[in-house]
């Protein structure tokens, strides 16, 4: 523990959690060599000495180990929930105790608490912020203008963040670089697709222990992490609908040969709702209205606003726990429609988020990001910047080369001939 | 027809095959609703009027289509052929005798003939190319630099064909806008991804009638081809490996399940060998000398380069025609490799190149840009320019519309919700 | 050729066609090992010696190799073809011709070419029948009563013979064993499943071009063949209806994630419409009233009685050819219905039936069950037997053996579990 | 509580959890339709009255639902696990308080505690026993052969049990009908390929949080539940390789695009091992010493046999769990092998069994099937009885009803043809 007099240093559930939280983070370690190889790297060449570093993210194993990478690396860093449900109390408690990582985390807390643990981390006058959804940096934005001038940079790995991000771009509010982590191609092919794939149905599952093979499922949102929670409910013998309002990703999920309609016809067909757009009430009063007695609805977008809790609310009588996560609304029209981790991210509410091997990939691209960030001071007028591809293709590289695979490289004659255009036909 | 003594105006294999190629015309343009709902418009507008246009494209029913559009619009319209084996005879003789289309194309003409269509087609003095592969494009800027100035600019399909192009532009010889259809969301899926998917597997059973299930087809190259063959492979139940010189690429394809290797190490295993890379030689001598007895070969990208023809000859004793599109050659060693449509892609020499439905798109695109760039005439510098999202999203919506689907659309709650930064958590 | 003058002895289209003929014929000889290894053990044990033998079935080149296996083997062996569109003529010329065995089959043969040829047939006084649909059987039964001495017994291979044979012997007019070679686990995995799958979606793409990804595919019965259909157009990118009438099958579909519906909601649905249920009349007039304008109908079940044509024909103004197999009716209400193949087998009329990989299975358990019949000549009474589980797991092993594929083996220890019931928990 | 003073009446953990078992009981059985309809029927026509019945069984919510329903229809049931480690405590305290059901079984007894267990289900002197794995049976006919008398039959469920019932009615020790639940279609379609697929995988993802998609995943055995296991597997992007003994199975496998080889091969090549072959040591000393270090290992089989753990702790230094359920075994050699569950049935052990959906037609084939036997009293001879097929029928009516879909029924003029062998081509 690393307290001192002066403020608080951590705000944890239990120290005393820390031995299994230290057996849980070792174990995620193992599924990300790539970050291990940035570790590694890091320690050696400490490009964070003398950075005061944020981070803004679900407190969980995957996340442990890029914090300890980024101090690893010389950071003096801090860390905060991105999430109140998706805390894990006993990594928490590990960061502080084991690994001398001031953090502000409870499982649970309430929206207060949340805020005071973002104020916290904006006293400690970041260089750096690693966000998860731009709640960060919007606060430091419209809260505290005279902290800009110590910002080098944000890291953001959300759709939701960098919608944000775009939108203080657009308005003059963005003063300093931001790097989009979340469009990197490494990050999309794992962490979007492949991990809310998987992790989105695994919270389905745990809530309910329901069959997911014959049951028709309706995935609003055709994004990355659409596509990869269509796929996998596909793979797992449900029958999906997808619901979009972009008719370029309508038509591609068309091709793929879903079913593609609006929520009001989907409402009444769907057994199972996930909701992954990035948007508000996406799910709304009408929606309920016409769905199968006992529908099921969950979401995985990163805010818990997809889903009009309050008009369901509104038209019901009565809500009880049948199971953990897993809340009955019985309407006042007599059938029930069974809401999942109140609405909340269901990966991370019911089951433990992303597997480690796909927060490797997105932890590899905020830890590079971030680093990228502070060699460029100053270099960066202020925009949003994509991940550079040499970045990305790095991560690919070594990511094939821990996972034991072996690829082709061009041959010379390969390489001229890309490199020229006058032969053809 | 409208031959006029001066100079010879087409070259058909034979007008008496209209009256089929008519027909086959208009089936096609049957599954080709976005490309009608354009033709109507452009007979309205005229966008054309008084433009010299050359269009070098597989002469298929639906690149008809794709010319009757055009000359509806106005253009003063030459189509030639982008491929020797790909020309279909009869739609040649209806574009010159039902809709007064010069074309200069016949299935199976020499190399000589061909570049003497390119030639006759410079001759038509463009303002406007369509190209596909970029032939047309570097002879121009290779041999007829006094043209030049005829050029409002070009537009071009292919991958092949904007690796060259990026290649001119980094080397200063190209002085026009060129409008990258290619890469268009609305011609990936349906183009490269879902068409070459289909049209491939097509080609490789009609030229074979082979069981596909049960069999280890080897995909070289995961770029958008390369992943609609390897799914629609694996649709047809065979066991796929996939071969990439792109990490990003290639763990995109170990994360979709596919086995990944080098093609080394992939020779000894297929029963099929696809290449779908845009590179030369991917299938080269040593990898014939590992193949198993009666390996089949096939090429599905833009040139016939990427099997080196040359070296299997090479080490071969005897070569014989098994069946139409299918030849058997007989090594030294004694084992046999099938190579089917002479490496040429084999969508188009055996089978009848991309369904309609798929080219329906990728011509909207090819349509569409050519307008853009004749609106825009004056004010694009030299450049490859993406298509404009709103052209693309106009297309998902057209077709949206012709297949019968409707989506959502942003509540106005969500469209503030979307321009905003400020709500969080 | 081995005419003689006392009666026809061949009736072929052209026995010119032979040479290429005989080219399919040994292209398709090195997709069937397993016949293969039959053929050469047949020719040394001839087991067919003195046995007189006819054979129903499509004459394809996967049939040449059968009828060539069993001539090797001894049998005096004539052959009719089963369906008159399926025929191919080089194939039936190069039977005559190189390898001496008596055909009876022309494509597009009438309906009263194709009786006669039963009627000739039944003339060869056959001991053997290898019977595809029980056309032979049945009218032998029904129309020659004095010949059923002669018959030792019958092997069938599809649904629909097998059906009729169980009527059959229900009304006791089967006095002689028959082999349901259909019921065999690898005529099923090869034949109906993967072989039907395939070549389904081959004839509808080679009768149409068009592209089935995004389209609704309404696949009518979930039957081995149905399965096979189904799982394909999910694999060709399709939305896939199953209608069904047994619950159990209904049930399957359901949890293989497909839409189950009744034809009567399906009609209004579907894109295109194929029919593998083995009874008549499944889709009908109400049905075609409710289409979609343009809704493609084919069938793959063994008879051409699945779309009930003549109410097709019943409610339109005009049918015009637009592609070869492929019909446009214009309904007297305006919309069209286009019927592949003119409702019959669409795999054998479109495209070349099943694969030879498939056909090696099925057509080695007709050789096996044939030879089974002969060997253990009148020691069955009249009964429809399955085939042994010994030959059909000899023809398995066979197959993964000339695949190149090496299984596991039980240790000793676990036959001795596998046999002993006491050891528990 | 049903305690009488002359015997343990049960045996359960905490009757105090019973509330939350209630809650867990009600929440399960609102999907199982199929057996609610059954109860409500037994409730009326109490066909068990005056019958003693043993239920052995993994006691979770499921088998509550089944065990109610039993007693609805009058039966004197007693419960008891037929797996140490499935046992939910809540579920059985449940039966005990809330619905007067006797249960013996305790979460993690030990083996002594489990046979005393089958000694008091003996004591209880069934008529009727509803096994799982027949160790019931075996138990009493190898000890309690002055109670066979009692006996009216028994219903397994389980491939296991089946096999051991075989080999004892080979040996002449079965004296009374089994009916064979397994094979029925609705237990096939959903419990050992559905479920096993959905719960084994979800049971390796609650164990270690593991992303599955880019794992290579080895499947041993491809019987129903290894088709499910292989099938969810892909689903979720892994790339699966099956081993098998069974030739046919192994040529389905290859048919369905896996890669099939020995299981020394496999061994080598896999990230994640899953055994499913009702056989024993499949897994063996030279498995472990070829395997990648840190390959999971799990079994989804009945019987904790099929992965040689004695083998892999003599080769192994050290044993730690590294998570529940999770325990890392290192070799001598200094690689490590993570084994899960035990090697125990890890859809039971780490997660909760199979969903309700899928037992609900287990369980309905299990009730209507000890029905059929109280029904057929005296009228069975000793031997393994399929379950009839109109029950099999009937309860996938009841689903397909209790899920809202409808499907065909023949017309008039099909089943005239259906029954009719006259008609041809």
């Amino acid at each position: 523990m690393v307290a001192t007099p002066e403020r608080l240093k951590y705000e944890v559930k239990d120290l005393n959690l820390a031995p299994q939280g230290k057996q849980r983070i070792e174990w995620a370690g193992r599924e990300m060599p790539v970050l291990k190889q940035i570790r590694d790297r890091f320690a050696q060449e400490k490009p964070f000495e003398g950075i005061r570093l944020v981070a803004c993210s679900h407190v969980t194993t995957e996340t442990a180990n890029l914090a300890i990478a980024l101090k690893a690396g010389g950071a003096d860093a801090l860390l905060i929930a991105s999430n109140p449900l998706s805390t894990q109390d006993d990594v928490a408690a590990s960061l502080v105790s084991d690994y001398g990582i001031p953090v502000f985390a409870m499982k649970g807390e309430d929206n207060a608490t949340y805020h005071k643990h973002v104020q916290i981390a904006l006293d400690h006058r970041p260089n750096i912020i690693i966000d998860d959804g731009c709640d960060v940096v919007a606060t430091l934005v419209q809260q505290r203008k005279h902290q800009l001038e110590d910002i080098i940079g944000t890291t953001e790995e959300t759709t939701t963040g960098i919608v944000r991000l775009k939108a203080m771009l657009r308005d003059g509010a963005l003063t300093f670089p931001a790097v989009n982590v979340n469009d990197a191609d490494t990050k999309h092919f794992f962490d979007n697709r492949y991990g809310t794939g998987q992790s989105t149905l695994d919270g389905i599952i745990r809530a309910t222990n329901i069959l997911l093979a014959g049951k028709t499922i309706v995935v609003a949102g055709y994004g990355w992490c659409g596509k990869g929670t269509a796929m996998r409910a596909r793979g797992m013998g449900a029958n999906v609908i997808v619901t979009e309002i972009n008719p370029v990703a309508a038509i591609e999920a068309v091709m793929d040969g879903f079913q593609v309609m609006p929520m009001d016809a989907a409402a009444a067909k769907g057994d199972i709702f996930i909701t992954v757009t990035g948007n508000k009430h996406v799910i709304r009063g009408e929606h309920f209205d016409a769905m199968k007695d006992g529908a099921l609805v969950a979401n995985s977008g990163h805010f818990d606003i997809e889903i009009d809790l309050e008009a369901l609310k509104h038209r019901s009588s009565n809500v009880k726990t049948v199971r953990n996560f897993t809340e009955e609304y019985t309407l006042k029209s007599g059938k029930s429609v069974v809401v999942l981790g109140e609405g909340r991210l269901i990966n991370l509410t019911a089951a433990e988020g992303h597997p480690s091997a796909v927060m490797d990939m997105s932890f590899a691209n905020q830890a590079l990001g971030a680093e990228y960030l502070v060699k460029n001071k100053g270099k960066l007028t202020p925009d949003v910047y994509p991940i550079p591809t040499e970045l990305d293709q790095e991560i690919a590289r070594l990511k094939l080369q821990a996972m034991g695979f072996t690829i082709d490289a061009l041959t010379a004659d390969q390489i001229e001939y890309t490199n020229s255009w006058m032969t053809g036909t």
